[in-house]
């Protein structure tokens, strides 16, 4: 029989609370979180509620007050301002004054007489008045006296919001009822939610005649890269490449003398995880490409894949850290039939474990020291998931500029189990999402479920894994529509090149897979060839960075359009200062056309006025008016518009733009 | 870095799983829980998980596997047996052995060389063997040699099933996860899910020329209420009635002096919630009653309303469990501009409400004594919804028979929380869900959301309190409709009566109240009036006893038709040896005729052959064929049928039905 058998106000349902608060949610600076919950009490009695917050950083709660909604259903919410972990928690209690006042404002109605209920009202206020000091208190024993003397004909004072408001700042809360849990926010820097990833092998981008080029010769890329309008450059592993089993050409298991081997064949006699591979150059020049990317607002991340080459010096100091055979060889990667000889998977069930969690996290903190804060994680879900909750959680606390981008096609709840225990970012089905239902179906369960408050998608069109069916046969219309799709739907994005840009389709045969990958050899790019997408790129990504809208994920929403191969939703930024609506066809091989339903309603637009649409990647401006607008799109022109609305009647500043 | 790290199976989102665990769901012996988690480990490797569950007077889990569904959903059952509280858990593991095989097999298909995976085998065998002695571990150490010796052509005997299951009754479970929380159903006898209840007011049902008639002279009519098939007779409160402010005829602030009362205002100088009310006789009687109503295997159930009139002992005993007024009155129950003069709230704030919660609970203790096991409680919704947690709690853990029913028409949250603190079963909405659409809506958050975990539906069309304008306006065909909607649709119902079986449909001008109420006075009933509905639900109540489909809830299946006035649904028993279609008119006026859609494929209907439709509520037989069925339903003759379906097809026994 405990003590809070009075707390008569039940808390429940707490939105967002990810796995019963096991898990915390994820925001970036300045984004809001909306906490819903169930609030109520026995009877008639009128409830107040409060949200309660604090950085983790401060030792006292803030609070904002919730409002109800309908059913019990209460709202509040507050803004993150800085990185780290926040906590939010909520409060409620009966309001004995409110319950009061809507009790004489209905007694008043019914005329009934309110003597005695005036008095009752002074003893509130003056027991509120006891708790507090100072001039409020003054002026409560004030009003205490009126309703006192006031001989039942006071109703309309009593009834004052200001009576109200100066009551509710001294709320007897001593029975209320605080939730039990502590739910935590994790607050990334604003490139957790909106950035724009290129990824290439430096051993490729700057090759001459086949020759490996160098993170020296790379830097001359970072101003093309940055001119495209990327801010995260993404090198796959650049570590020492193993000899033993090492890949030849297209994946073949045996390779010539002279051949480069899978980057992610990681560790040599050259060194494992913390070195540079020497044939892309020293430590120094890696720390020099880092700043120079840095220069242009770059961040450099860096694979991390956890599994060693055969010749990995992890192999020989640290022999309980893989699993060997009964024939005593040390067992290879292997996902029956497939082999990959030239990779070794650690053993996380070693007795040595916890050495094996202290080396890992080892290598992360080295490559912070040396200016990568952004880390692309290779199979994670390869790796005990309780690893991974650890080791971020290890590095975000002293570092928690750190993002951490998971790589997992991998079955869904194993994926979103990643995002909830830490990874800050994640790969996603996007990439085969080519449908409109599909695509639709696939957006909602990320951005209109739980799902996002914890897992932030990012969109590849391809990777050096993958190159879709869609963009195999589509020719140049399918890498176009892929880009625009990736870089609108998701605020998040990120493409692999020179690949990409060139327009490079051909694949192995029946696979998903590059023909003559990059992956196990050298590649000699042309990347200025001719009809290459780096200008297209560098509009798309210059739109992206001036238009608030498309900074942001959370904010998409599908609209109505007749024909089923063009995909037609909106963008808005909170105050409707940005308003964008995108269709994109999503038949790259012939003319499509179709009539777009305008959400006039939602987006506060006069059907009896016209408004501008811009096409921002054509740069066209059409005069619409009403519902309904037909467009068409041939894929081989430009397959998309990104219309920014303009409308007269909602800000006078754009009349301008009519002139 | 806890010792857990190698614990790599997650185990998530476990269903049923009440706010986090925080409350129990409910079952009746004999029914099944079925438990649903997200259970899955990084890579590859194959998964095994036990449902673990044990009554609480036991000490030892027992355990059932679970088995794989999609999606790394998985899902295992076990059935209760004993009323009383019951806890399941669940554990997970990798399964080296099976994972083992998994690749074993793949290999064999691509016929890769297997010789160094046998031994590997052999190594797995033999650690088991370890693990464990006697026959088990000898027959395990012969396997693992003729892998040993197979030199890699044993493949087909390392696969087979055998050497699995020996492998799979000593699995490695010392990495083993288990969830973390162990969680409760609470267990009650069958009568929680299947009842039939009858409530009247003793001083009314053998009154003659209004005079107040005892419980000595309701015994003759437990008989009757036999007959018609009721197994529970519910009682208004029974206590000595107030006589400061008592309500008169139709609610009227003032009463004549030789009026009767609400027996709501419990307590007057002839004592309180422990006391028989002196008019209705003596506690000797009550207990004769009880105990001639238990040879019929009717339960009595008493209405346990905690509050009190002015005149109740309490209110001098323990005048701190109210709340005074200004004035020095006393503060009676309201909800402005309602006023119940004749009832005092207690105050549950007040300083000494653990003797308050005390008391109460006495109140359970002592009818129980009296051979009381089931309470239906008055306005539960007004008290704190902790003291009801704690009360039920406390109650049924010495008597685990008890069953309380919560009379809460309030806010859905309010009387879903009320159900999961501890209520049995709960009044509904039903009483006003008359459409089609609004019927299917309700029942479809009833049984198809988490609700059905812990809220069992009790379906009234009428009460002392609510006279529907369904049956206000509807006539005899109303009245028979909404009786058998409640009995079929919910597997526990009630009426009050005289008054249904009568069908006494005059209200209160513009209300749903009845006129002349039997809550403020005295009424003679000629029970056996012309027209009355007691031998329609004599039969009605024989075919819920008769037919298992309708001993539960759980099982109903809303089928289609063309007629937006009909509504059909089915309800059969698992092993579908019992199975029912159910087409009731909702429009007590015309005629009404449509073409029920059978599902054939889900009950198992050859659509080639004639099957009987056996109409329970007539006596008819059809001879039916096909999915499309045409019936008409005049409300004025019989708005509803109950057929139960015979097919040839499916057992032999009932081919003699057909002779």
């Amino acid at each position: 029989m405990a003590s809070e058998g009075r707390q008569r106000v039940i808390i429940e349902r707490v939105k967002p609370e990810i796995d019963c608060g096991r898990f915390p949610i994820k925001r970036v600076i300045g984004e809001r979180v909306v906490v819903r919950a169930g609030i109520f009490t026995d009877g008639h009695d009128r409830v107040a509620a409060a949200l309660l917050y604090r950085h983790t950083d401060e030792s006292e709660w803030r609070e904002t007050r919730m409002k109800p909604l309908v059913n019990d259903e209460w709202e509040g919410a507050f803004t993150v301002e800085e990185k780290g972990i926040y906590y939010y928690t909520l409060q409620a209690w009966v309001d004995h004054f409110q319950t009061w006042q809507k009790d004489l404002q209905k007694k008043s109605d019914a005329r009934q007489d309110v003597t005695v209920d005036l008095l009752t009202g002074a003893q509130l206020i003056e027991q509120a008045a006891k708790r507090i000091s100072g001039a409020h208190a003054e002026q409560l024993n004030g009003w205490a006296e009126t309703l006192k003397k006031a001989e039942g004909k006071a109703s309309s004072k009593a009834l004052s919001e200001e009576l109200l408001s100066l009551m509710d700042a001294c709320a007897d809360r001593s029975l209320a009822t605080t939730y039990g849990k502590e739910l935590a926010v994790v607050v990334d820097r604003k490139k957790a939610l909106f950035s724009s990833w290129y990824e290439f092998f430096p051993r490729s981008l700057d090759s001459k005649e086949g020759k490996h080029s160098t993170l020296r010769d790379s830097e001359k890329a970072i101003t093309e890269i940055a001119r495209m309008g990327f801010d995260v450059i993404y090198l796959p592993p650049i570590h020492p490449i193993g000899e033993t089993n090492r890949k030849g050409k297209n994946n073949s298991p045996v390779s010539e003398p002279d051949e480069p081997g899978s980057p992610w064949a990681i560790g040599s006699k050259e060194g494992g995880h913390l070195s540079v591979n020497p044939m892309l150059g020293t430590m120094e020049d890696f720390e020099r490409f880092v700043k120079r990317a840095k220069d242009h607002q770059i961040d450099v991340a860096i694979d991390i894949a956890f599994q060693a080459s055969p010749d990995h010096p992890y192999v020989k100091e640290h022999p309980e850290w893989f699993k060997w055979r009964p024939d005593g060889t040390v067992q290879y990667a292997e996902n029956p039939p497939k082999k990959y000889q030239d990779v070794l998977p650690f053993n996380f069930e070693t007795d040595n474990w916890q050495a094996l969690w202290e080396e890992l996290k080892s290598v992360f903190l080295f490559w912070i020291e040396k200016g990568v804060h952004i880390f692309r994680v290779d199979n994670p879900h390869t790796k005990p998931i309780a690893f991974w909750e650890w080791v971020i959680t290890e590095i975000k606390r002293e570092h928690p500029d750190t993002i951490f981008l998971s790589e997992a096609f991998t079955r869904p709840k194993v994926m979103y189990r990643l995002a909830k225990v830490g990874f800050t970012q994640s790969y996603t089905y996007f990439t085969w999402r080519n449908a409109k239902p599909d695509l639709t179906e696939y957006l909602t369960e990320l951005l209109e479920t739980e799902v996002r408050e914890y897992f932030r998608p990012n969109f590849w069109p391809n990777t050096p894994d993958i190159l879709p069916e869609f963009l195999q046969f589509g020719g140049r219309p399918a890498f176009v529509i892929r880009l625009v799709l990736a870089a609108t739907l998701s605020s998040n994005y990120g493409i692999y090149g020179p690949a990409y840009e060139l327009i490079v389709h051909d694949a192995l045969d029946g696979k998903e897979e590059y023909l003559d990958s990059e992956k196990y050899e050298i590649k000699q790019w042309n990347w200025d060839r001719e009809g290459n997408l780096k200008d297209f790129i560098a509009r798309l990504n210059r739109i992206r960075k001036t238009n608030a809208a498309l900074q942001t994920t959370w904010n998409l929403k599908f609209y109505e359009t007749d024909n089923k191969n063009i995909l037609f939703y909106g963008k808005t930024s909170d105050d409707l200062s940005n308003v964008l609506l995108i269709a994109v066809t999503l038949d790259p091989f012939h003319i499509q056309s179709g009539t777009l339903k305008i959400p006039l309603e939602e987006l506060g637009i006069d059907p009896e006025q016209p408004f501008l649409a811009h096409d921002l990647l054509s740069g066209d401006k059409f005069m619409w008016q009403g519902e309904s607008n037909f467009i068409e799109l041939n894929p081989h022109v430009l397959p998309a518009h990104i219309f920014r609305l303009r409308t007269r009647m909602r800000r006078e500043k754009d009349f301008d733009y009519f002139m």
